[in-house]
């Protein structure tokens, strides 16, 4: 048990060990770069992290991450939307959105199906998802889920709640990764790669 | 560049990413944790910060963090004045503290001589160690500095500044670490634990 000179320390590290990867020597040395800083600079650290946590909203169209009721990808007119990509969580939009490939919209799960984790489809924005469809004007949603057994699982429920409604539902292409090597895909991709095959284009 | 779908957000994220070895990724998985957390737990988080950098004092007798003017080392009755042991910087306090070998002092010096770096004797907590000294009480002055060319040089530094007070001046061992595999020590460190020898003790 290490033996902090000064309880403020202490208190210090024991919260930086709280974050998740941060043990106590690399708490001790972020507390000790930190303490090294101005003091206001150490403040505005301080102020950013209570500041989002009192002040962050989530969209409620989309439960995205946001400064205001409605975030800026759903107030935004340019998009379009009648195009819902479904994901899992904020990362998975900063993700998609990198990629500029998608001028749709999106829907935040906040997580997927996962009865091990004890997390079922109430857990997760699945009602308001299907709100949003039947309010109309959607023509496509898009499953843009993690491809593993939980992400299929809740693909599967959504699919089937969003059954009744004349819409299309997609699912993002699963296959070999760009630049990856044959040799070192695992057989269940490579397999589906060759089964979901496309015609190839020049 | 990576776009944030807040202000808030993009703010706590730059915040995070300014402490060493943390880059936006690791921000953004740090700061997402955050906001998973209950308000108080995340004041509780805050306020260790600011409060840490507004109220710690460095102690003036070894320049130690502490809580208050004097350290709880320096005022502890029980440790032995006559010996002072020189350390680059807190880490090694804590560091030494934890073998439970040295019942002494410390001084802490605040880095070595690096004349690459910018850094010279009176950047450090030199003179204050001279005048430790020179107070009397001192029987020892332990050199415990980084087995480095800057830690060499501020070892002679210290030594020239010290001789003129009868006092042993000694530096900590160097040698192979234990469990160190011979053929994996560099050969300054093999060449000099041969010439430094010590008598077999059974």
């Amino acid at each position: 048990m290490t033996q902090y000179p000064s309880i403020l320390l202490s208190r210090a590290v024991d919260e930086f060990s709280k974050l998740p990867g941060i043990g106590p020597k690399t708490a001790l040395r972020l507390v000790l770069h930190i303490l090294r800083q101005e003091n206001e600079q150490v403040q505005g650290f301080a102020d950013a992290i209570s500041q989002l946590r009192r002040e962050v909203k989530y969209c409620h169209v989309c439960h995205n991450i946001s400064d205001s009721d409605t975030c800026s990808i759903c107030a935004n007119p340019k998009r379009d939307a009648s195009v819902i990509c479904v994901v899992e969580n904020i990362q998975d939009v900063m993700a998609v959105e990198n990629t500029q490939s998608f001028r749709g919209l999106y829907h935040v799960l906040g997580g997927v199906i996962s009865p091990m984790d004890g997390i079922g489809p109430s857990d997760l924005q699945i009602a308001s998802l299907v709100e949003r469809v039947r309010e109309g004007g959607v023509s496509e949603v898009i499953l843009a889920l993690s491809p593993t057994m939980e992400g299929d699982t809740t693909n599967f429920y959504i699919f089937r709640k969003l059954a009744e409604f004349d819409i299309n539902i997609s699912v993002i292409a699963r296959g070999i990764a760009q630049n990856d090597e044959l040799q070192y895909t695992d057989e269940v991709t490579l397999g589906r790669s060759i089964i979901n095959r496309t015609p190839f284009k020049q």
